[in-house]
């Protein structure tokens, strides 16, 4: 490989002159536009490779001293980088919350790139600041469905906020939190507010000793992480016990009035609309009265779920989110947007108000920026690509994709009740479900499967879905779980059906292989 | 315009099928990537357009209901959208951190959506997670300079994390400060450590009262936000005055000892390696001595100035970075990397295990999953842009960056000193400086500007920037400050001089218009 020099000339034309037709990133660039399942097909490697093995290629922690053409670059990263990279666009890889994305997102990716506006203030993203104020509004719509009126006067206004762009549902979740608290401990006389005095003399001025958040035990890991950020502490997060996998609401109340009884306040109560592992969604509409009940926040974790609301006949699932204080979605989940597309939403528009902060020369009083009320600072412009698929795809085509993979997703549990070797652990309530292998003689009727067993499809399961991996044809999840049958967490497999490219014939196809890779493993006739 | 169907032919098609060579889309990206500067210009229309008028463009708040044809919408996102937005690659606009970029951040970005992988995990990322421990051992290399065989041990480690990549200096900086808050609270007997029991038992069981950090008041505002966030309040945020525009380790000291003498304690101190506003560096190597004395973390934040290490002749004036606990990077500054690729890097790399947690379906115990002891959860493979740029440029050609940036600002500063109607406000330490409108009559020896004269060029000051801002040939920033000889402050104008194609021309044609717009103002003569 020859060496580029570093001169000025170099740079200049890295900074100035684009790649020629025939250069090797044109060309792989071509390729990938062309048809972008055969490149990813044809470069990434089947096989799993042991990532002992590819962490050898990133193993030099110096930076290199001399330059690269850009050419020998671009085939280092094919080698190196895409060749061992997972291939989310795969009809067959249904065990994460990735699929594949519309086409314009190749090319808007790149005008994002060209444009490289900066959200964090009105100087530097101009047209972009209200775009996403704009889709922050329709999305506010499609959750809080306000009239007119409210969104002629709080879309563009510089002291409402109807949320804020993130790069995810985690960031997403410690600002409606953050909010959440800085609400419920305001100013009162000889105390400025917990954003300025901090929490210790917050819990002091407001006679309290503990704040606490409910949710399920099958919240997201997020929210463990947010008590620890904003000082509350996880042991301050009542996870409740789920055994059907949705909080039951009269224990919620009842665990609140407990706290309230020693002394503590709930802060918030935290639902979620399609749970990570099952696809579950909380009662939400109860909840909310829960949460009035008790006086607290009502935070809504739709992450996943939130774009059921986009049809009509699947949308009442989420009943009840209109209530909610604030709700968090990802766009890069189930409405098909490149990975860092999070949202948080806040139902009153000036309740964002309680994290607002201003500096001099950035964010300044009455000033539309962006950064106001967010936990980020400096961000990109993501928000455009959230706002071309909902032109492009349209509410209607949002419905057809939910409508098709909740459908596929009860397909698939058909298949999987109808074969012998399966057994179905959660019905798909959106497009998630989870099942295992499990010979149909343990699961004869009135039988029930001994601890003794289900510790050997523990690790058979365990075992079937590493094997599925590494051939590398398919790919689902494994997680544990406990359920009404089983109380005792079992491991199951964790498929997500929102790939569109998913067919019948793939789902058969991921089945026939686990079968098969199952009934040859010498655990299965143990069993 | 004709109006797509939502059927699903037409969802497969945009999942599918790229958009022809004829398309508008197509040819879009085509003129993109033949001439970004001609595209850039070409486009965006020059003179500045009111917030209001673009917001009526963006001032639908509900979700199209049907589908539109990508061509359609894609000329759309051009008259709408591209026209109006900030031209963040133009040689004359001097007046924010971002510049332009290289052309193969084009394409990469391009590829970074085609695999889509999530770094929150090895099963969604996996040649990206190697590859992005590698990037922060490089970065973690230039500042802190372990030995081979620190890297060999902790490079790809699963209990070692050298830092972590997130949107931006944001996060950074609160990553950085939540993993000093932990580090200074350990459990102890009856106490299992602030993650778990939150602040308040933490302070009891301390027995203090106040949890403070120290920085100058050129700190950027993230670190405010950062207090509020973590519960500790912005009120224990010490700003002190830094006439010099840098902190004074005598003060930070005496401070810190009477934070002490109060029951308090530091829990960090904050050097700064290029403020926002002027890019001048704290005194790191005794900033380092005094979080020796105050037994504290001392973090420093070197967003901006960080990637001044990669020159030689110019490292040294960070000198003392290398004793830092933490370290704040933003490589979408001057390191010349699309807008969200921040870091933060800890010197000991088990010092991020003070905020590690796990979940049972991902982020597993022993796992190298990124996502263990971030903010941010999901987040896309940002870090291979950098990882591009590190070895197309090398060090060589970044350090060639980073000399002409900083003689390019000496060479400005010259140019406003000789010119009568301009005096420098602060001097370029790297390629930042500060000046305003002053006529020569004002500046004469001896004389000391009066108050009311200073009102009088801060308004003009003002108007000036905003009058250039609109006629939309270039931007300068504007800020208020104040100096050793403005105790008082002042608005001035805030140039940021790390674009490459900038050329001298290009500053005397900033400065001649400034002069040229100020003598024609009726403001000027009343002087």
């Amino acid at each position: 490989m020859s060496q580029a020099k570093a001169s000025l000339a170099h740079l200049y034309r890295v900074f100035t002159k684009p790649e020629g037709k025939d250069s090797r990133l044109a060309q792989i660039e071509a390729q990938l536009s062309d048809n972008l399942a055969d490149f990813l097909s044809g470069h990434i490697v089947t096989e799993e490779i042991p990532l002992e093995q590819i962490e050898q290629d990133f193993s030099q922690a110096q930076v290199p001293e001399q330059p690269q053409f850009v050419s020998d670059h671009a085939q280092h990263l094919l080698d190196t980088l895409v060749s061992k990279s997972v291939n989310t666009y795969s009809p067959r890889f249904v065990g994460h919350m990735t699929s594949a994305l519309p086409y314009f997102h190749l090319s808007l990716a790149k005008l994002l790139v060209g444009l490289n506006q900066n959200l964090v203030k009105i100087e530097t993203s101009k047209a972009f600041t209200p775009l996403e104020r704009q889709v922050l509004g329709m999305m506010h719509r499609l959750v809080f469905a306000g009239n007119d009126g409210f969104y002629q006067q709080h879309l563009h206004s510089a002291t409402s906020s109807l949320g804020t762009f993130c790069s995810g549902g985690t960031l997403a979740n410690l600002n409606a939190l953050w909010v959440a608290r800085n609400n419920a401990l305001p100013p009162v006389a000889g105390f400025r507010g917990i954003s300025e005095d901090g929490l210790i003399a917050a819990m002091q001025h407001h006679n309290i000793n503990q704040l606490a958040v409910i949710s399920s035990a099958r919240g997201h890991y997020s929210l463990a992480k947010a008590m620890d950020l904003l000082g509350l502490g996880k042991s301050q997060l009542h996870k409740l016990n789920c055994p059907q996998q949705t909080l039951d609401p009269q224990q919620v109340l009842q665990k609140g009035q407990q706290i309230l009884q020693q002394g503590g306040r709930v802060m918030a109560i935290v639902g979620i609309a399609g749970t990570t592992e099952t696809g579950h969604i909380d009662p939400l509409d109860e909840l909310a009265e829960v949460a009035s009940e008790l006086n607290c926040h009502f935070h809504v974790d739709a992450a996943w779920g939130g774009a059921t609301l986009f049809s009509e006949r699947h949308a009442p699932l989420l009943s009840g989110i209109e209530k909610a204080d604030s709700v968090t979605l990802d766009a890069h989940k189930q409405m098909y947007v490149p990975m860092g597309a999070g949202m948080v939403l806040f139902k009153d528009p000036l309740a964002g108000n309680a994290v607002r902060h201003h500096a001099q020369y950035i964010l300044r009083q009455g000033s539309k920026d962006l950064g106001a009320t967010s936990v980020e600072g400096s961000r990109n412009g993501m928000a455009m690509m959230l706002y071309a698929s909902l032109h492009i795809l349209g509410r209607q085509g949002y419905e057809l994709l939910i409508d098709e993979s909740l459908a596929k997703a009860r397909k698939f549990a058909q298949l999987i009740k109808a074969h012998k070797d399966f057994e179905l652990v959660t019905e798909p309530v959106l497009c998630l479900l989870t099942y295992r292998l499990c010979p149909g003689h343990l699961r004869e009727k009135g039988r029930v499967i001994s601890d003794k067993h289900n510790h050997q499809l523990d690790e058979l399961n365990r075992l079937i879905q590493k094997q599925q991996r590494e051939a590398g044809h398919s790919f689902v999840s494994r997680t544990r779980l406990s359920t009404e049958s089983y109380p005792e967490p079992i491991t199951v497999f964790r498929v997500v059906l929102a790939n569109p490219l998913t067919t019948e014939q793939d789902l058969q196809a991921i089945l026939a292989e686990q079968s098969e890779l199952a009934t040859k493993h010498p655990l299965w006739d143990r069993l």
